[in-house]
């Protein structure tokens, strides 16, 4: 039989620690709801006394029914006081959620520093507040803040705290390794050593600050922890928290825990990336497992023998947390890339003749110059669809195009006017925007919408300016990188030039060409199954 | 004693493996140099045969002198063939480097897939290879690709991998997790097992597609290893190599071994941001020991506990790395940030004063609005002097600007024109740009140049900007976030806007106000030394 592993999530509370992230209320109910699909066990919604915004996330949880348990965050009770007359102990009663973590101090110098108070009142504040909340009839989980240095310190006393919790009722303590700074096997040896001391079942809360966050749980986890706190993507202050898209993985799929259903895990990837488009941080490429970089290919060599069988240089397969594997386009890879994404696309293509080559010095150039296809896919596509002959249809042609920003007495006005042929026909147009990059879209939408009335349905959900040579500073080029979605799919393209409007209008009409290229291809296709299902008369 | 532990460096090759990753032969000699200063003790230029990149590399860097071993990388000889017929092996000899590293397969199912040879062919390749580089003097070091896979599969025949290259006079045997899917304790006992094997030293090679590479290294160093290949932040393939800016530290300063001095572990911060700007990698904010971030406090208890004593929430000092402590401003961090915040800048403040409370209004209502002061230091520093009764002199007044681009005929304009009102003198002038924020920056300086020379010494460092709500697209807010420098200061500012153009202005203008305040500070404070030393009549 497998053991099965706790997942409590706190990327709602600890997470928003992070330097650059805030939720409202509206955004935790959002994650709550995409954590509660994966299957976590516990969700730390926040504290329900500290502000506006978490009062009306403890509120409106309640009415969605989740599966997860939602999960109030506070502290141990006021020095020198009770846990009746404790606002904050009182709020979380009062939240109406079915658990509560309290965190308190188990390492004897935050006691004297940060408490300034005596080692034995610290004990009393941890069995009071405990006591409290099974007096509330909630599942109460101890936090106990910076465990291992405590442990590291004075053991005695580390152990004295996590006893009070659990002599009134606790029914988790979790050891924090509050700084970040404990080793693996120091994790190990330490948990292994409260396990023999306690009956309760243990927990581990971690920190990244050396690198070591998701190996010092599997640690804990190997000496005999059932519950693993973490957050989304690692989210948390300083260096973070330990990240669960690695931890569920790792527990699940290497080391054989049960933690969630393979279907769920399968989710982890789509997960990873609404939570941090929604927390609005940037996810890196490279990230573990959900990465858009994880299962990506570069090297040559390495191209080559993946296309013989993934396995030799995959650990898992990619399907199995929701990633896919990744052909990257760049100066290294050489033409067997280029050849394999061009398969990729279904694209006649053959490494020995002249178009390959051009192709591929082309892409070199265009990649001297600054673009960057490998974060640009659309854009890289309609350059193969043009050499290798597939559908590439010119959907129009720009005469000229004027863009005026005026800022006069506290108002800002953006105009555009474009000029741009379409089969022949010149159509000659101008649009307001709330800035120049929407006054131009808009004037290009406004002159193809009478040819492509299907334009409107397109959207930009992203746009990013990156320089390219700092040394030049404002008048050094610039790469714009555009994200564009119909809502099914989502598509990237790329401009570069040292004028910020020139680069945005490149990415802009990429996206509308690959939009309307492969609008078409869908409904060609859907003309193709009406025909065969006998639909269509001839 | 403490044991010695050999740094190999691979950021210039299997760095460059990472997705977004390209450096010319100038970058390459640049990383060379700031490495060696780190102290490493091997830095991996790339491989001598493979473009011309490299090529110029190795030929360049031998004049540099360094006190790093620089070295070559290749593979095993080609199957059914000599080292002596192989042209890559042949180059390797040829530039001159002191030492090579030579990656070949230990994993039986590799040799059958990817290599498509015999199990014994592979065991000559590694043999053969090992004995020419070491008839021609050099140093060899073999890098057994995909060993812990293929001794998990096979624990004989990777052994006898090894063997061949032990046998041949290999100088260092280095155990690679090219997949990066081993978990630490099999890392670890896999470590021990394979020394009691060999006589020869052993290295740890590791990646971090499960978010283990460090944990994997300090595991293989634990159980012998004594020499470890990784990168700078690390970049490399997929999900990266082992990260050296997390293993030096953790190694050095938590297990005391010894790698590097101390002297040199201090300027590990700057290394890491050097190579990121060189690369053009933008560097997580929450990256270990060495990202912004690392020493960031911004939970209100946490800030209150670290100003009585820095050690309640951090692992270590942050200058024995060369990072710094910081303390953020935030809507979750309520007055006592600010007020920290505030003191730093040795501004006369009070936590009960009505100015304080509208301050952290202010910025609360900003911060709602979009902006974000974590990464704008200078535009909250101009808000906290303002309303601290700091210098805050206006240095202009806008009046109105105008802009204009064109594009016609593939031919681009960028004009700019602004009015500006400076001590009561309006100033109306024009200037063109390469782009639009560059003609908007011309105009306003040369607006300002004749009352304020010096402005034409700052330059404009870096461009950032990021729509806040994406669901509204090229309508959407933005955030634009600048980053300027005089060569000695570097300073960061914010603005935030629908209209791109009129974002851009903002933080141009803060940067302009922060480095005109800072200039008559620094003139000021000269003119304080000068009549402390007696050097000013009056």
């Amino acid at each position: 039989m497998t053991q099965q592993i706790s997942i409590f999530d706190t990327t709602l509370r600890d997470g928003t620690q992070g330097e650059g992230i805030s939720l409202s209320a509206d955004d935790k109910i959002k994650i709550a709801q995409k954590l509660d699909a994966l299957g976590v066990h516990y969700i730390e919604g926040g504290n329900p006394g500290s502000n506006s915004k978490d009062i009306e996330f403890f509120k409106r949880v309640k009415s969605l029914n989740l599966n997860a348990k939602i999960t109030a965050f506070g502290s141990t009770r006021r020095k020198n006081s009770s846990a009746e007359q404790d606002s904050s102990l009182v709020r979380i009663v009062e939240s109406g959620v079915p658990a509560a973590t309290l965190v308190g101090k188990s390492w004897d110098f935050h006691v004297h520093t940060a408490l300034q108070t005596t080692l034995e009142e610290n004990l009393a504040m941890i069995y009071d507040s405990f006591a409290f909340l099974k007096r509330n009839d909630m599942e109460a989980i101890y936090d106990a803040e910076h465990f291992f240095d405590g442990y590291k310190h004075n053991p005695e006393y580390a152990i004295a705290a996590l006893r009070s919790a659990q002599d009134a009722g606790a029914d988790w303590i979790v050891l924090c390794d509050t700084n970040g700074g404990t080793l693996p096997n120091e994790i190990h040896e330490i948990v292994a050593r409260v396990r023999a001391e306690l009956s309760a079942p243990i927990g581990i809360h971690t920190h990244n600050d050396c690198e070591l966050a998701v190996a010092n749980t599997l640690a804990a986890v190997g000496a005999g922890a059932t519950q693993v706190q973490g957050t989304i993507n690692g989210y948390g202050e300083r260096c973070g928290n330990a990240n669960l898209c690695s931890i569920i993985p790792n527990l699940q799929i290497k080391m054989n825990y049960s933690c969630i259903s393979s279907e769920q895990i399968a989710q982890l990837t789509n997960v990873a990336r609404y939570i941090s488009e929604i927390a609005n941080v940037h996810m890196p490429v490279n990230q573990a497992y959900v990465g858009n970089a994880a299962f990506a290919h570069k090297g040559g060599i390495h191209v080559s023998a993946i296309m013989k069988d993934s396995k030799t240089y995959e650990h898992i397969a990619p399907e199995l947390v929701g990633n896919k594997q990744r052909i990257l386009v760049s100066e290294l890879a050489g033409q067997s890339n280029i050849i394999s994404k061009a398969q990729e696309l279904g694209l006649d293509v053959n490494a020995n003749n002249d178009k390959t080559k051009q192709i591929i010095d082309r892409i070199k150039d265009l990649e001297h110059q600054g673009y960057q296809f490998e974060g640009a896919d659309a854009s890289l596509e309609l350059l193969l669809r043009e050499a290798f002959g597939g559908e590439t249809k010119e959907i129009f042609k720009l005469e000229s195009f004027k863009m005026l920003v005026e800022k006069n007495a506290g108002q800002m006005v953006s105009e555009a006017i474009v000029k741009i042929n379409v089969d022949g026909e010149t159509v000659y147009t101008a649009a307001e925007g709330n800035g120049p990059v929407n006054a131009l879209d808009n004037a290009l939408r406004k002159a193809l919408m009478q040819f492509y009335p299907n334009i409107m349905n397109i959207h930009l959900s992203d746009y990013k300016v990156r320089v390219i040579d700092e040394n030049d500073a404002t008048a050094a080029k610039v790469r714009v990188l555009i994200e564009s979605t119909d809502f099914d799919n989502t598509w990237s393209t790329v401009g570069v030039s040292s004028n910020i409007i020139e680069a945005s209008w490149e990415a802009l009409v990429d996206s509308i060409r690959y939009a309307l290229l492969n609008m078409a291809k869908v409904e060609s296709q859907a003309i193709d199954t009406r025909e065969r299902l006998g639909l269509v008369n001839h």
